[in-house]
């Protein structure tokens, strides 16, 4: 746990209008098609992306790091030889029609945070690295959150390497070709502490009016593909008694799903986003269904419960409608509790600066829930309008943006230890 | 209402073997992929299917009449020449993935009548016509039971010549382009009465281990289109009380559709067929379900009170969510009560030759059910097996194909009246 003996004084702050228009100038490269972004991994647009942070730091005096996932390293040295570096970050690449703040704004805030320093001089006993990670977003390659996966050692990098993307691409290939494969060694770099800010993707903060979230847990989740197979048979020809109705069937595990995420109120959480039916016809009884069930919580016991629960539901169900059930674990993670020193490291970073401020549970995954396990790691949110993301009409303000990062700035320097 | 004066003797059967082959040499035509047919309408499968039928029919002494919806009237010529036709058809058409059965037997029947007839010597004061009506299934261009509607006065012909195909091809051009658009005013001819045999479609004569099914009436149907819009976001991060999941909604609405239906049972049914769920990713709760509801009875005031009550229900299940709620009738036909004439002669040439049979409503459109408009009308069934169809699976037993002829012999030759 790091210490924090030499917090900035309450006046330091950063200088929002550079973050803004650092933001605006990020966001010209892969424009989207509504006024967001598509920036998507290993593209034309990440690699031109990649050079134009890389030259911000650079022109900051910092040295630049690569790793063999692509992964990112903008180092501004410490005083102290032997101390172990205090990292920051999130990801450049962005959905298909994503937004312009999701990921980026946590790098460019690192980004920030280094200006600010240099600006005023400030040295620290820690260096401080301002990281992006390679593939947070895993819609051009699942899974999300991919290569700070690889360096926290949850998934192998020549698993990695061959991932394919629709195209049958690899992606070894693919960080190849747009010149971003480095040399080092993925996650043989030791960390004093990460901190990543992110926007909140949900409507929390907005909705109880404040401006920074203290993430103090992430939830874990599991995803359970569930096939309800009946009879495809004709709307019109088969009586009600003699159907075998898969939709029907996920109609009625859809309302138990929802039974059992209220049962753990107020943080559990329960739903389906993913519905395939067949044949979807008009005229024809389903006669197949493949739903994908997404239960969260911040607590291992209690999604394992919910887990527990949607089957037995689900097979008591199917059971009833003569109906054949399968299940498939098609993802899941276990929650995450971020390190108490770095989480209150924020929390009084926010007090210090007077923000108003909240404990919030991290619903989505974000590369901090990885590096959490190999470092000692704490997020900070700031607020979007109507909570909305992975949307070009994702939006935050120019004020939420600052205050966000400002918490970062003071929380990093404070782990980093200002000197003398 | 025909009379039925000159019923045939009972020992008098149709020639099973030879309408098993004929049915087997029709499926040759456009094969499908998995045993069945591939034989869309007016696709140059479609023409030779009709060459074939036109070179039956004319070896067999009859003229081929066509109108300009490629409707094919293969006539037997009566002693009457005052006297209308008995009319006795079905189509030659398939679904994409059909079955060899669904239609074919109908028309195959209608010739294997006359075959019949021809074999025996037998002559009736009616004259009898084979029809083959153009486009009963509705897939290339829909809706269904196309050409039998315009020639019931439902369509007009300009509007089906002007509907267009996936690739934007008109229906007027490719009728003419095989070569089966002919010169016959739609409709101009008047009939005695009209016969349908057709498989069920359904598994009741299968269960109830039946031969025959009487049909006394067409169910009516409403197809009730329901778009239920809420707000995609995270499934993660949306706390459980501020979700809008359209998902769920339409759960509900399924509910109260299997409700509804079968507080009017036994003959009304309800069901979804058609679910698109948007925008369909495993971690975005549903913020628009798009959604067909299809309800039947054979009773229009049932089908009203269905509807009603759903449109209802949906609201008050779209309020309480904090959803919005949009309907659109996408389909709908009255319900059918065939000639009661025409059904007890369905019914006595049942009982005559021995074969176990029963009432049914039909649950599918067929061109009956337009015919009836127009002419005295009644339709037969024969079991298919499990009640598939639209299905390159679909099967019958050449016994039940016999047994279905055989009624539709006794039944259009007692309606066209034995000479002497």
């Amino acid at each position: 746990m790091p210490s924090h003996r030499s917090a900035p004084g309450e006046n330091l702050r950063i200088n929002g209008a550079r973050l803004w228009n650092s933001l605006m100038e990020m966001a010209k490269i892969g424009p989207g098609v509504a006024g967001g972004n598509n920036r998507q991994t290993l593209t034309d647009e990440d690699s031109a992306g990649r050079h134009l942070f890389k030259d911000w730091c650079e022109a900051q005096g910092c040295s630049m790091g690569l790793d063999q996932m692509g992964n990112m390293f903008a180092r501004r040295e410490g005083t102290d030889p032997d101390a172990l570096p205090v990292y920051v970050g999130s990801h450049l690449d962005t959905q298909p029609t994503g937004g312009k703040y999701d990921g980026v704004l946590g790098v460019l805030a690192g980004l920030e945070v280094i200006r600010t320093l240099n600006d005023l001089g400030i040295k620290t006993k820690h260096p401080i690295v301002v990281t992006n990670w390679t593939n947070e977003e895993g819609t051009r390659y699942a899974p999300p959150m991919l290569s700070s996966g690889v360096f926290g050692g949850q998934h192998t990098q020549d698993w990695a390497y061959a991932l394919e993307d629709a195209d049958g691409l690899k992606f070894g290939d693919e960080l190849a070709r747009i010149g971003w494969r480095g040399d080092e060694e993925v996650g043989a770099r030791k960390m004093h502490a990460f901190f990543e800010l992110h926007i909140e993707q949900g409507p929390i903060l907005e909705a109880e009016g404040r401006e920074i979230g203290v993430v103090t847990h992430g939830q874990g989740l599991s995803w359970t593909q569930i096939t309800l197979t009946g009879r495809d048979s004709h709307t019109g020809s088969t009586p009600m008694p003699m159907r075998k109705d898969a939709g029907l069937g996920m109609a009625r595990v859809l309302e138990k799903v929802n039974e059992i995420a209220l049962s753990h109120a107020p943080h559990a959480v329960g739903a389906a986003g993913h519905i395939d039916v067949y044949p979807n016809s008009r005229n024809v009884i389903p006669g197949r269904v493949v739903f994908t069930v997404d239960l969260r919580s911040p607590d291992l016991a209690v999604i394992e419960d919910m887990e527990a629960r949607l089957k037995a539901e689900a097979r008591a169900i199917a059971d009833d409608m003569g109906l054949e059930v399968a299940f498939e674990k098609v993802g899941g993670f276990d929650p995450v509790t971020f390190d108490e020193g770095c989480v209150s490291a924020v929390r009084d970073a926010a007090e210090r600066l007077g923000y108003s401020h909240m404990n919030l549970i991290s619903g989505a995954g974000h590369d901090a829930c990885w590096i959490n396990g190999v470092a000692p790691t704490a997020m900070i949110m700031c607020p979007c309008v109507d909570g909305l993301s992975h949307n070009e009409a994702e939006e935050i303000s120019p004020e939420w943006a600052a205050a966000g990062t400002d918490v970062l700035f003071h929380a990093v320097v404070e782990t980093a230890e200002i000197v003398g």
